[in-house]
């Protein structure tokens, strides 16, 4: 009933009170946990101006895209691991996944990908000005998914 | 972390596939389940024309509100006696509460007074004329509410 975890993670307070309720899934017989971080597009859009890596090459300033990306993600899956470990310590396979994009639509895709049994997530998340109000992305996420959802509040 | 539980139903499918989901967290620890039916304000305003208890007295009819009310309570209360066995069989100790008014408003005032640890209910409910949509009883639920929501899905 309670298998598979998707655990969505903005690592807002909220996010981390949740992870609390996912260890506690445990004795129902969860096993597994994706572990899931969403690069949200807007701060993919606006890269140039707040993640920029520039070199110099040829006598001019080049601006690396990819490279800010790599350096973001990597930023990301350090913050994951003490959360991953955490959880395998709670006795758990856990599966990590940093995907780009809208969060409502990642982890909706993640839901079906995995064929997770159950959502646990916080009702409201970070909210500063790149990273969205995640309180309308659970809303939106319990909207559409087709698993239930834990959400946990702040 | 999940030791009394509110489950409000309506008796709809999604509320007794949402009964599966409060018998699974048995094992994190719970111990309680708070059953709770309301009684939509709506229903109680149309008792004159859809659930009339009328008796001849002194030459006339005579319409009896408050036998209206009770039967109406008597009815909810049987049909939730399975559901508390189901929940005792499975270990709990089982309190079983009706309430008359708005949904949204009595779940919240009986997750307060009870001090539950988490609600587990249905996202969608019954969709007849005269009980809510419980979709939108949910998602008010989620919003004010202090504990945590397991909203299960159709």
């Amino acid at each position: 009933m309670f298998s598979k975890i998707l655990y969505p993670t903005d690592f807002s307070d909220t996010a981390g009170k949740s992870l609390q309720y996912v260890k506690a899934l445990r004795n129902t017989g969860a096993r597994k946990v994706v572990l899931l971080n969403v690069i949200n597009q807007r701060i993919l859009d606006s890269l140039e101006t707040i993640h920029k890596v520039v070199y110099f090459q040829d006598g001019r300033y080049v601006e690396d895209r990819e490279a800010a990306i790599q350096k973001l993600e990597e930023e990301r899956r350090k913050k994951m691991m003490p959360i991953a470990a955490e959880l395998e310590a709670a006795g758990f396979e856990v599966i990590v996944r940093i995907e780009k994009g809208h969060p409502v639509t990642e982890i909706l895709k993640v839901e079906k990908d995995e064929a997770v049994s159950v959502i646990v997530m916080g009702s409201h998340g970070r909210s500063n000005i790149v990273e969205s109000l995640i309180g309308t992305v659970s809303e939106k996420v319990v909207r559409r998914s087709a698993t239930p959802v834990l959400l946990v509040k702040r």
